[in-house]
């Protein structure tokens, strides 16, 4: 169950707003790296989760402070839309194309749908995705995936950090780092205590594998990396096995499919069927 | 630039085909944890990449090899697909309600759209989604986006092993499983040979974030995880903080947005205006 | 900023878990008439808000009181999947026809990406769409929208309601009805209280648009409705016009396109220009 | 079955064609606001409608209305995009910057894809979704989301007004305008012509629903709307309650999924188990 | 503009209402090949359309009639849906599998979210997308796109008809395929008469293009087909040139993009930069 | 089973980066035109053929060659970003307005979510589509399906080509113009080596079908084509009867649906039912 305070989890200020740096924001509100996505995720396998509890209780509280992230984020657009131009200048283009550059650079349903507002949307426009809500039930599998979100989310926070000269956009996305720092370590740091066995997941039991392409190098390329490379010889990083590298060759034939049935209307029909030599 | 064998990878044979198992196996193809997504990642990834070349001919070379794991599994969806049930038995529903399961459980348009063969979807019908291919452009996020791909894959793969007892079907996903344990090792051990400095982007100057929020774990819920948990206390997993667990509470304001422009039409109108106390 | 409680909104209690019924529940969840939907709408319309506090206090408020009804479903779903099959039984099919049917009824990532809990989707597995969250910046039109999401919303509720016999999920539902029966009136005591001058929005000025078309029901079919009707005859619902039934018929012309520019490549050629004779 | 006048239904002229405002326009073309949703909703509702066919005559009629402003609002794309620059100018990009923005500000896809012609699609060229379309099958929810749908579109007509100074399209804008408020007219004709009980549907038996809980605000965020709000005392709406405001607290207990099962593959595997201390 | 007559434009009965063939039968109204797209996609043709009035006219007049097509698919949906089951038994489900079969196998949205009526999705529940609407504004692109529309349309169709026995689908359908026949007769009459060049489009100047590799065959697999196959040798269908078979080989080099920008953050950072040889 | 080679197909050089264009190059990606549809398309054609070999292979080898087209536009696009404008010049924007507009008309997940390189996406960044892959298992089909994508691929290409004065950009473009050239070729060769009977599918008895109505063209709108076209009287293409143009009119009844059944909750409830008298 959730509670909310309407103050912010930390001040978001704008100087000189800026309706395409708002467009660029949404970004991280609903894209793929974006804070509609963490929070969900957190939450959702928060949900789902069937295993100790202690795990549950940390991935909850860190989602219900994403929302809070989320909150931020949209508060952030919608200072940077004041002021925003919302009409087309005909004769004025001309004279005045640093306006038409905002207008044409700007999200259009900033204005048009939202009325100056932020929007569930990443910086395109496309609308948050539920299905970039991962939460497979393995908590090593749910680290890694973490790991992965609040990676190309601190990315696109610091790519963001730079496009801005805006004293208090730099301050909040600052704040916003140094949360992603936590959230990285945080999930790495279950997968340490963990010690989980790899590969993920640890309790398929690897006899049941092709073990004998388990730690091969497929070289499919006219260049192959080099020899002595770390993933290329010694021993693999799950301590299990010896990584070589190995041309790759087709172990398996040509597939055989057999004719479509009638009912599928797929018969290669022709007039002259002496044409198909083959 | 690419070249092909039509030879399989690896052997691909179903003794029992069965429909609702081809249905699936589109996870496996087309959904997010699937063989499209980790071969368009790896691709793209490869071809956008600016840094030292070993690693982009490695990524190259893996990417190349899952377009070959596409393949097996359209293949093994077609194959399963041959004696599906094409025809709805009005009277013989209550006779045959196995026929009526597996035509009810089936994906309608392997036989509707695609005459008994594969689709670009997921198992649930949902089309492939170019969303899903994550390609950042930093070395670090794009290996954690790829063990994570790995790891999720491995899992479904396991999950889909563990659902039939087609000798065949065993055979082709004990070796995609084999090849998923070399993948999520190859990608951690290009973690381990660079050594990168957490958290990722490692070239971001951690000065400039707000450091003294960047190791705390912020408890946002009634029940907080143990406080002796690795990600509770001690030395931070990049070496650079000490974890400290803290209450969470706002630090900014209520968020005062200025009043609408007259040209959104968002002003509220009201014939009593009084009625509004606050 | 948010908090949370780990403990339930309501009680959720499953007597027969049914893997099926699971899938149906992902409609109140991920479905446009779902909690997601509502829960994100309510937020984004108060982050956005430029209007009187009170409003903004009272959408924010109830988006809170959404997230726990996510998660009471969230719940509903991991408990209806306890025991779901997760294995084909090639010969026990004819044997066991209904487990065939479950299996074929299932939602397959409820298994394969998630491994028995709920996802972002709705119950057809299409993903949820940040499309979706309607939040317009004009306060009787997200008022009208929220009116519509949760009438939408408890009609799904109580299909759901007719569709189980478990007691702990009939008892969970009429929670959610009674709760969209508040949410209900509430959005509209809100018109109600603002008495905001229709039509929406209520501050364009009616002398800008072409008012002899404002109140004319346009008969486009062969069978018009009867001319008696509410909105075919008297005072228009917002009392500034009387409602007319008229013959629609076209006052524009047939449209008139520029050809196309040479670099369009869309020039009509042929080797016998003369076959087109008009 | 469906007719045509190739004669547009109101004129449509453009005196200063302005690719940017072409982009614009899509919104109300294919975004959720739009003209495609309005027209697929009423026809979908006509086309399931169980109840007296006064209603399904009606709603049929203004369906097949909408075609045409769709028709209407395709004609005014092409006209915009008449003369718009096809060409990057490298070198002249310093020298005509207005030419710059009207390139990047314009959707790509009216020339790359269309040959300067109007797409499927909203303003941020997403398509049009289908998923938009609501037609439950109950009056009174379908009334309900017409007037919301009536109302966002006709807020974004008059967003749209206030964006251009070109005549043309100001006078096709006032025309749709007034269109939408006789439709917003028309569908509260209904629902004041039913007279249905609320809340929808209105003939769920409310004795099976939750009733303590019916009438009740939830507070949930640590600041409420005033207590003496329509919404928060008095008698409800629907006249069946009375509205109270009251502190949310959980009912429920923390959820307690069982463990699960082998298959899965979501045991917590580790080494020293000992670690999970709870 | 656009006018409409309630009585459908081919008679709709079903015999026996199968609720799993009402979801196979949304393939025809929301799915690629269905009846949305093609007349969204004539639809937006004639609204386009740059070139002779006569060809405008007919495809509006097509498109006009498609609307009638989705009209008799949604009714034809509505109609299957009559008695389906709404109810999970679970005691009843071992003793009626054929039942939970049909539950398991609906769209659960055809009840759920449309009380037994057709939505404007796909077989599988995808919404219709407009990203599936082709009006390129060249006339021979966009016949060949209504070729294929039609083509995979009475394909579709054919498969339906395959899938049922109910006498009055098999007729409904068997009008459809008749029109579909038409309409690929119509579509490729119109490139006859136009006797437009090949390649589309016609008029780009080939001598522009790279001609050298304009008709040669590129075999990329281990495995060619036959060299003396039409699209292998002699005259090219265009009449243009010869073609060729030919093994294909890189033309180009390596690609060599220049290293990042540092605000980019894609840096290869590394505590041991030694390890990377390159 | 697939094999790389790092170099590139052709060359692709830029000579003046243009983030603008590598914008619109994306259209040619990810678009419903693109790369990756026809790359996909050819390979699951490929891998679920049940007709004769040839054909396989032919489809295989050309679906080989696109893997690498895809690859040349990445690299474009990942060229044409050097030099991108990645900061927001407050200040400067009046100074510089075309900076402005570059940055305001780029792809923002060029930068920010890619670091500056390609994404599976379209020029309005609308994630790639499984939805596109047309794979119907009827050799006819899908070659009408693969001579569309060619034909609006090249039509994109020639546009594109049109765009830009990039001599590098020109002539790649001119060498995958030449490409399809080949392609559209190819695919009307294996139509017209078929001989393959019309309509599309050929083998589905056209006894069955509704012939009265097979080839009629349909008068539904005020205006019909000319009497003479070619699709209104002669033979028909596929040489099977004579068109006829006929006027539209309904053979069809008003559908009578049956009421709603209670728990689908669709009953019209009224206070005063007197009001409906119809």
């Amino acid at each position: 169950m959730f509670f909310s305070d309407p103050h912010l989890a930390y001040p978001v200020r704008v100087e000189k707003p800026n309706p395409v740096f708002a467009k660029m924001l949404q970004q991280a509100i609903g894209g793929i790296e974006g804070e509609m996505r963490v929070c969900l995720q957190y939450l959702f396998q928060a949900w789902g989760f069937r295993g100790p509890a202690k795990y549950r209780d940390m991935i909850y509280n860190t989602g219900t402070e994403e929302i809070g992230h989320i909150e931020m984020l949209a508060t952030a657009v919608a200072l940077n839309l004041e002021g925003a131009p919302t009409h087309m200048q005909e004769e004025a283009e001309a004279a005045s194309p640093a306006v038409a550059a905002v207008l044409g650079g700007m999200n259009p349903r900033h204005y048009l749908s939202a009325g100056l507002a932020a929007t569930a949307e990443d910086s395109q426009g496309n609308p948050f995705n539920g299905s970039w809500v991962v939460a497979s039930g393995n908590l090593a599998a749910d680290m890694y995936a973490n790991v992965m979100a609040e990676s190309t989310g601190r990315l696109l926070a610091t790519r963001l950090w730079e496009m801005t000269d805006d004293p208090g956009m730099k301050d909040m996305l600052a704040f916003l780092i140094a949360r992603d720092t936590m959230h990285q370590n945080q999930w790495l740091a279950v997968l340490e205590e963990l010690d989980q066995p790899l590969p993920v997941p640890g309790d398929f039991p690897q006899g049941k594998e092709k073990q004998e392409f388990s730690y091969q190098f497929f070289v499919q390329s006219k260049v192959a990396p080099p020899a002595d490379s770390r993933f290329a010889q010694g021993t693999s990083v799950d301590g299990k096995g010896q990584f070589q590298m190995v041309e790759a060759k087709p172990l398996g034939d040509v597939p055989q499919l057999a004719p479509a049935p009638n009912e599928s209307h797929t018969t290669v029909m022709m007039k002259n069927p002496a044409r198909i030599k083959k």
